[in-house]
């Protein structure tokens, strides 16, 4: 162990799945973070995964999640395991004090969130979730805007989209859509960014209502494959936010938000077209010109460069609040379990909003 | 009357509201029309507005709206009054003979569409509501790609908006939030778009059903605001609809149509940027690439020019049809009756909705 991988956090993952490929690739980039371990339920599978990409010969190689969680030279642990094993691998993590990026969606309901989130309070570890975009400058970018009074103002409604064509094995078999595994299917999986991008532009304010719409679409399992919801602000002025979630449909990721005097439209908000700038259009105090033949303004593009690809600027960040936390003492920031838990109680409420035959659900 | 405003369609106007001023200039532009008379209830005003707007001497003037119906020089009528008022006015015309372009909403419900459009039968002349954009070129280009069947897919979710900041005046006393006047309030003068962009995409099927959101927003005579409803279509396959209409955000003409393939995007659907090119986004078989750090394509931004603007390729249509029938014998087309009293259907349902609380109604 050299003196750099103590100064970092040095992170152990559990399993291989696609998306860990992606995040082992975070950690490499991220310049207070060391990959030291990987883990399936076979080694051979691991190791396969090792050399399929390149991880360097320091990272240690398990046959099960177990191990990782054992290795004192672990701090923290990244987890993208299916949904319906988080709280037992959540849990176990943060009782050997690890750290842990826990992947999207949390949790089956949050009631299974709070045994987690309790587990990571009590053993005062880090808790986030896989949330990248939340980490794009364009992101805080878009935040500034919103925050100026005069340049959106009060935010009347919201729209978000998160679908992609699933081909025909993956509707029946992905662990996504397994009732066993990932039982909130679209609903978990891509609405967790567009309820997440609603909390987020509303301030984390939780709305009101929930209400499901009535094209739900369902695999063979019963497994949510489409949905869309809408979500009602009152307070202090009315605000409604729509999502369409779907694996039937062209891949897509809008979010446009509409207040009294501007908006903000981008279309790649959860993975941006190209890592090391993102963009979004920006209109404000669009009018029609006389005789109504054209507006006063076009939207306007604005560009947001990026050193580090967004999950690379997840990994840092959460490496700099576990090294904080490692090295200095501090108490593990509340922001981020507080972020996925509105998420998850609004996954729950359009997820009982459906069971009710699409009523609206109060929080 | 010399040669030419024989061969043309000779228009006269009822009243002289705002979109009077657009429609007049477009009937100016159209090759194959003539204005040819105005009239208000006053004929002091119809003076002021032909003059101010510079119409030529050759227009007759009258102060009250049977004059320009009882006027022999007149094929066809614009009619931009208040949607109360187009029952009187537009089956008086239809006795009298006259074409009639009627200004959106037509009517404040179905059963009083149904009672104009019989007139329209009965007497053989042509009905077409002010929907300008169904006439701009992009219009029938964006078509032809929903219709293109490896282009866009099946359509499963389509979302548009119909938004402007009124100022707090317009709120309350203008004739679009007046009960007595424009009862619809929003639903009639935006939601008119919206609607009729998602039957349109949707090559004029019915939805199956229609479900007001609880967003609703009404003035204190109970005029509608803003209004978020969805439209669900069930056969041959599942597609979805969200409009959103509001005189309280900034202004947006926002429409997506999202196939399994493909899909189209642009902000200014009804009232272009600028009058002389208008453009789309096309998106087509969009991927991740690998480790999902970026997409392979992009938006493709797709240009469509036009010579006349849409309004008054609105009444070049009109009038080829009005020609048609007045100089070859031809009957009316039922193209365009149907497709507002589709639209009026949709309106109907999406408020019959907000009475029963938000439930779905089935058309």
């Amino acid at each position: 162990m050299d003196d750099n991988s103590i100064k970092t956090v040095r992170f152990g993952i559990l399993g291989c799945a696609n998306i860990a490929r992606k995040v082992a690739r975070a950690i490499a980039l991220a310049p207070n973070a060391t990959l030291c371990a990987i883990a399936s339920r076979s080694k051979e599978k691991a190791e396969k995964f090792a050399a399929e990409n390149a991880f360097p010969a320091s990272v240690r190689i398990y046959g099960s999640y177990d191990q990782v969680l054992e290795d004192p030279g672990v701090d923290a642990v990244y987890v993208p395991l299916p949904t319906a094993l988080h709280v037992r691998w959540a849990v176990m993590a943060a009782a050997r004090n690890k750290h842990v990026l826990l992947e999207k969606p949390v949790a089956l309901h949050v009631a299974d969130l709070d045994r987690i989130l309790e587990a990571f309070e009590s053993n005062g570890v880090q808790f986030m979730d896989g949330s990248m975009w939340l980490h794009h400058p364009r992101t805080a970018r878009i935040q500034s805007f919103l925050s100026s009074s005069n340049t959106i103002g009060p935010i009347r409604f919201i729209h978000s989209t998160s679908t992609m064509p699933a081909p025909p094995e993956f509707l029946e078999n992905d662990i996504r859509v397994k009732p066993e595994l990932d039982g909130l299917g679209a609903l978990g999986d891509l609405a967790w960014y567009c309820i997440g991008a609603s909390l987020w532009a509303k301030g984390y304010q939780l709305p009101t209502s929930v209400t499901a719409l009535p094209d739900v679409t369902r695999n063979n399992a019963g497994v949510i494959l489409s949905i869309t919801a809408s979500l009602l602000w009152d307070q202090p002025h009315q605000t409604l936010a729509t999502i369409h979630c779907s694996f039937l449909s062209h891949t897509s990721m809008d979010l446009a938000i509409c207040g009294s005097n501007g908006s903000l439209h981008l279309r790649d908000f959860i993975i941006p077209y190209h890592e090391t700038s993102a963009s979004f259009d920006l209109t404000v105090g669009a009018k029609f010109v006389d005789l109504h033949i054209g507006w006063n303004v076009r939207p306007e593009e604005v560009h947001v460069a990026t050193e580090l690809p967004q999950e690379a600027l997840m990994v840092q960040e959460f490496s700099r609040l576990a090294a904080s936390i490692r090295d200095c003492g501090s108490r593990p920031s509340t922001k981020w379990p507080e972020i996925s838990r509105k998420t998850q109680l609004v996954v729950d409420a359009v997820k009982k909003s459906l069971e009710l035959g699409c009523k609206p659900v109060c929080l």
